[in-house]
């Protein structure tokens, strides 16, 4: 038996469970994705006219596709009376509402957690925002190279005595994001073993950022000194980093002794390990700069292919350097078929990435592509009671698209 | 009512699981402190003499301590027939197991799936490991900057026209981490429902990396061009990045047309507003040139202080860039009580990141300080039926520490 991407036959872990999304861009958007690949009916609510504020990102739809299959649009106006009676008739029937307007917007719309929990005790009701409610930053809008600044990652990225940079990947955004995938899980399990009717879950942006520092933290701990910034290499291991080959950089993370001693096979260079300077990681930590200055000549002598080849062969983690073109051509990558295309009607299809996780009981699933603005308004509203003939006169109010 | 963090009485959502934890370092202990906050009991099998590698790791504790409270610590040999025995004693008992060893190292500890599965049929075995089962890098060992190389994150993160550069967060390990605790909680819920019975998980950090790329892949799908580093530049948001004051950098992320006028009117600047190089989005990033120009020198003739009362009195998103030392200094972070210290018996205290998760009736928890290597071999082994004298024997013969 092999634990292996499940056929989308299999059982999905959320079916039955329904999610009202009231989120855009990237934090609340990835949380709803994870949650409708496991399962759950996604119903995402957006702006009449405007949607999901990464509607008009660019390139389109290219970036909204990315964060936003397995979920219905349905184009509600919330600032008005009929447009909120709408929303609550779906909130009421859900059982999870993730929402990531500012503070006290949820509220203007009839969907502040009090009015929301009357109508429907067992939701479980999760708000992610920059900062949470009484915070010195409450009224402060959240973008993630914000929290990335605030929260000390931008300071651990850089090169060795340049400037704190900004990592490319929006982690900000996707931590949060995470964070509240996982909690809004963890009480739907509570809620099933009847600890709890419902929930009101806070994820701050910035407080989830600050908790992936772990060891990066742990370094101020010990030292009572920031974390540094080391450009691609690793303060207490080496040889560890980006070297460059004839043909472009790998990277390299000989962390143990057993990778050192495979390091210096590939490299056919035995006598490193009887010098003195390189006997243990210390060793190597001190005489960093004499090691490199050893090895970058070696390894600037053949091309990416040869030595990986050479390095993988003694089972020394190496690796190259992708980009987000060239990663899709990766043996490996292919294999798993992460990049997938999702189908859709008279427009042009989808590229997504599809969950990393293999069940070997239960599955994830790409359903319902991408959709465009206002798609689902009609089906879902009329699942939750509305006549043709008054989604007709909404539509002309302008309440829905 | 007030989503705030909950006192340590309430009920936590996973009160009554026991989790087995044969993992180390970062991704695999990042997973299972998650759940032991959330309330699972947590069983971290260790290496007799030497165990989690992370021990040793500068400076000690405190790596450690970052990512291993609520867990108790067996120290066995896992080599030692005796010591499997004691192994499988504990995770027949278990609601899940989360192992990170090499793929086929856990069989040759009694403890790969077939042989566990027939012992507890209700277990949900979580595996991590870099890259997965049937790949062509299965036998590679995978280190978190190996992850970030191949996946693309180190590809768009650095300065423009530099090279690649590693993210300091260790993302290639707690994003597969994070993604192992929010499996691990959807095989809960689905075994609670009756879905399945138990289930084996694997999480491939590569694959799982890969997937965070999200709509910086999307660039790509878009446009058929590797998303670009651009050190704190955004392609398409202007004003945005950092940002020089008198005394030190500060992040400005004036991403929606609201933001612009805010900015202006923060900075004095009513003109700009009026100027047509600086109209639209679309014109600001064409001219960012001429309006950094502009730009530069106001920031530059005051404080930090000075810029962020301004910009945050026009709720412009901006903040200071704080390290991982000066980031516990912020009110926000203060106020939040993030960084905690657990007090030890007989040793230093050790400092730790609470959750940042705030539910309203469940409750997240810091209760048991990381530990020494077999602090808990006596206790946790006793209540898993072994008598003092079985266990004298265990020690004596070296199986248990």
């Amino acid at each position: 038996m092999e634990a292996a991407k499940s056929p989308e036959t299999d059982v999905l872990p959320l079916d039955g469970i329904t999610v009202v999304d009231l989120t855009q861009v990237a934090a609340g958007p990835f949380a709803t994705m994870a949650l409708g690949d496991l399962g759950a009916e996604v119903i995402k609510i957006e702006a009449v006219g405007r949607g999901d504020r990464s509607r008009d990102i660019q390139p389109t739809p290219a970036y909204f596709d990315t964060l936003n299959r397995n979920k219905y649009s349905v184009a509600i106006d919330l600032k008005s009376d009929a447009g909120q009676e709408a929303a609550q008739r779906l909130v009421a029937d859900a059982d999870v509402f993730i929402e990531s307007t500012k503070p006290g917007r949820a509220d203007s719309f009839g969907l502040g957690y009090e009015t929301v929990a009357e109508l429907n005790p067992q939701l479980i009701y999760c708000s992610i925002s920059g900062f949470g409610r009484d915070s010195p930053y409450e009224d402060l809008p959240a973008w993630d190279m914000l929290i990335q600044g605030m929260s000390g990652i931008m300071s651990i990225t850089g090169e060795e005595g340049g400037e704190p940079l900004w990592s490319g990947l929006p982690s900000g955004d996707l931590i949060a994001g995470s964070y509240a995938s996982q909690s809004v899980l963890a009480a739907l399990y509570a809620r099933e073993r009847g600890r709890i009717d419902g929930e009101w879950i806070e994820v701050p942006m910035l407080d989830a950022a600050i908790t992936w520092l772990t060891a990066r933290a742990g370094y101020t701990f010990g030292y009572d000194e920031p974390f540094p910034r080391l450009g691609t290499h690793h303060p207490s291991i080496v040889p560890f980093g980006k070297y460059d080959c004839a043909d472009g950089p790998i990277i390299i993370a000989a962390g143990t002794p057993d990778f050192w001693r495979g390091f210096c096979r590939a490299l056919e260079r035995p006598e490193l390990l009887e010098d003195d300077r390189f006997a243990t990681m210390d060793d190597r930590v001190e005489n960093r700069k004499e090691l490199d200055d050893i090895l970058e000549p070696i390894l600037e002598s053949e091309p990416i292919e040869y030595w990986l080849d050479r390095l993988h062969a003694e089972t020394v983690p190496a690796g190259p350097i992708y980009d987000t073109k060239t990663v899709w051509e990766d043996e490996h990558v292919k294999q798993r078929e992460l990049h997938q295309i999702m189908e859709r009607d008279d427009r042009e299809d989808a590229d997504v990435i599809d969950q990393p996780v293999h069940f070997a009981q239960l599955g994830t699933r790409l359903e319902v592509a991408p959709q465009q603005l206002g798609e689902s308004t009609d089906s879902i509203l009329e699942r939750h009671g509305y006549s043709a003939d008054e989604l007709s006169q909404l539509r002309e109010d302008g309440v829905i698209q």
